[in-house]
């Protein structure tokens, strides 16, 4: 928070949420209890699916019954979503007939689909009523916590979606204009299936509060509000930053992950990157002989690998990030491959020059580094720009062939590519010290 | 895009966004220019401000100032501030005054706060008309493009916030009532001088398609409205995954960064880390004798290193991450230190019998490690638990470390954590070796 903040007062209802979320669980019912029913309902209402939940599963029934009822159907359904199989029927049971039978479609959807976000409650008009019988209409018609409507959606006798009118529309039209005539037939639609993620990308294209859903069928089953595409930004964002750290996806926030589960978590690819880093030791054996003979050439093996697997997670970062973004296409890859192919041989010859350097100008080259110590500087810069290249590579490519396997991109973490680009490293390095330091050193 | 959405067509306005963004720079301008205005129109509006300025640069000046006419204040803002200092002023004057002071006023503000982001132009309304007299208002006033805007605000003599009224709600109320009687008086506000973050963090926790902006005085300046959120919470989640990925963030998409400043954003921190893990070099030049007496130590070097480089980036990223979502705040480091304490410890004992195990195991292991390969394996497994714990520690407490400095806690990039580890991780390991090895084979 801006400390200019505090010349604002907050809120009577913000300066509750602020306070409800920064206590610890057990106070937040406490607290819960305390307020007026009027703020509790505003609390209740901006609350999380899985901060509803603390509260929510220590209540008794008649008491869940009141507070379920409250919510629109798909913040229920979330609601409902974060408990066990066995207790969500019994859930259900407690909302009216109409919600259950919303509540149970919207279950049916995968969560992380435009379905699976949708409210399925909409206000429809027909068409051929005019703006005066249309408001008289809504008048009689929006009752209740309806969130952020705005906008009637106009559907035919087959629930074809024919056109949007806002209620701005409808205030600033004359009364006896027909609602066909002041529509908006210009639409902008998703499917039920689309993946959250192009569902949230439809509402950074188009500045709209809500967007319609549809079936194959162009049948109009409910909208998606602007609110929750938002959330859901941030939660595709959290999951590719987690994968590209190199560890499952965390579900919830950092202090509401029991511990086993994070070490699960963590300790899953920490173990698959530590077995296939083992391919180094591996690989270091072929090369013990030529250790034993220049021990100066292990000094500059950590040097080299971790050059190699830093410019490989740059180059990974970027492309999983600008795939999610949809600025790069699968179809790109040759285009990525070229300008990554000029990238890392660039930053190849930046590094090693500096290496180069580095042993060139050494005060005590010669004691630590041996009278070859021009060959030494030439075989590490050498190896220095194939690495950084084989790395920017491995890790711009990666992502298109997981992309290509139906794999998440950002499973090629920078981790990942590091290990993939360590082992492959030590086999350059040796190689190369091979080419320069045969019959003189080694 | 999901295969399903075949079945149902895209919108004409929708399909020509679709095609146009497919297209290369100079293809674009020929399919902007062959469209029909309006059909220009609505793709101009729902442009991002660089892919505005490719088509706007080329324009006349007449056209110029068509186009610029078209945006909002704010859009207007975004786009001129994509041009060199010098030929703002020459752009401002193309818009008519009324607009010009709005723009000036919004260039003002940084970009990233609630106030560069926010639309000057909102609806005020008087507390003390009636809901009729109010109607006829807005019918009066409401003209031209006006964003997304569902709201109208009630204001004071002194500009200062009383209440807002929806469209909806003026639709739905009784014609005398006033507006005072139904406007909401619980207002979420955002201050003028919020950073962007906490601006989308606002929208994220209330379920609002705009919210109003108020100075230090209470005077509300303008809306800022979601739509604008959901490109911060890209944006933002972007800057950090660059970051975490361990280079500079880049402000264009992939493609439309030139090749030099790719490399500048890349070279520049690969430089640094390079730089730093030359220290490895000389750490390990301290351990030469230890490796020509025992060459086998060299072999399970990357292994260690890699590992405790592998846990540190898991870690940071986890608390970069959820102390940009505000999981985690400044206060919690205790809490978060004790916690990896024990998650670095018990990762750190999985991958120490792992390696522990492989060497024990491993079917030439009196060959490869020599007949003291279960002290080896000793040496291993111990270092593996001291560095996974030491580069879970790091990699947690760095974004703590920076943030309480005031540096983007996303600077601890995986690389950043990796290279900083990989110099302890050698010490560690050659000194649990000489606790195990001494007199043995050292």
């Amino acid at each position: 928070m801006n400390k200019n903040d505090a010349l604002i007062p907050l809120s009577h209802s913000q300066s509750i949420q602020e306070n409800f979320m920064n206590l610890p669980v057990e106070q937040r019912r406490n607290l819960f209890y305390v307020l007026a029913r009027h703020d509790a309902e505003e609390l209740f209402l901006n609350l999380s699916a899985p901060d509803q939940k603390d509260i929510f599963q220590v209540m008794t029934l008649p008491e869940q019954r009141s507070w379920l009822r409250l919510l629109a159907p798909d913040d229920a359904a979330d609601l409902i979503q974060t408990f066990p199989e066995n207790k969500r029927l019994e859930l259900i049971e407690l909302l009216d007939y109409d919600s259950q039978q919303d509540v149970l479609a919207l279950l049916a959807y995968a969560e992380d689909n435009a379905g699976g976000l949708m409210n399925p409650r909409f206000i429809r008009l027909r068409p051929d009523v005019t703006v005066d019988v249309a408001i008289r209409y809504l008048r009689a018609q929006a009752r209740g916590p309806i969130e952020m409507i705005h906008y009637a959606y106009v559907l035919d006798n087959e629930q074809r979606l024919l056109g949007t009118v806002s209620f701005r529309d409808l205030l600033l039209s004359l009364p006896n204009k027909l609602v066909s005539e002041i529509m908006a037939k210009e639409l902008i639609v998703i499917h039920e299936n689309l993946d959250q993620e192009e569902v949230s990308r439809e509402f950074s294209r188009h500045a709209l509060p809500a967007l319609p859903v549809l079936d194959a069928e162009g049948h109009m089953k409910g909208i998606v509000t602007i609110d929750d595409a938002v959330d859901v930004v941030e939660e595709e964002a959290t999951e590719d930053m987690h994968k590209i750290g190199g560890l499952q996806a965390l579900t919830a926030p950092y202090f509401k992950v029991h511990f086993l589960e994070m070490i699960k978590k963590r300790g899953g690819w920490l173990t698959v990157l530590f077995i296939s880093e083992m391919f180094t030791a591996t690989a270091m054996g072929f090369f013990e002989k030529e250790i034993e003979k220049a021990v100066v050439l292990a000094l500059f093996i950590p040097l080299i690998i971790s050059s190699g697997g830093n410019s490989g997670s740059q180059a990974s970062t970027l492309i999983i990030r600008a795939m999610a973004l949809g600025e790069v296409k699968l179809r790109d890859w040759v285009r990525v491959f070229g300008r990554e192919l000029l990238t890392g041989l660039t930053l190849g010859c930046i590094l090693g020059s500096i290496g180069f350097l580095r042993i060139l100008l050494w005060p005590g080259r010669t004691s630590l580094y041996g009278e070859h110590y021009l060959l030494l500087g030439c075989t590490v810069s050498f190896s220095l720009v194939g690495v950084v290249l084989w790395g920017t590579l491995t890790g711009s490519m990666l992502p298109f062939i997981l992309r290509r396997c139906n794999i998440d991109p950002a499973t090629a973490s920078a981790p990942f590519v590091a290990t993939l680009v360590d082992v492959t490293g030590i086999v350059i390095y040796f190689s190369v010290a091979s080419l320069f330091l045969k019959g003189i050193i080694l």
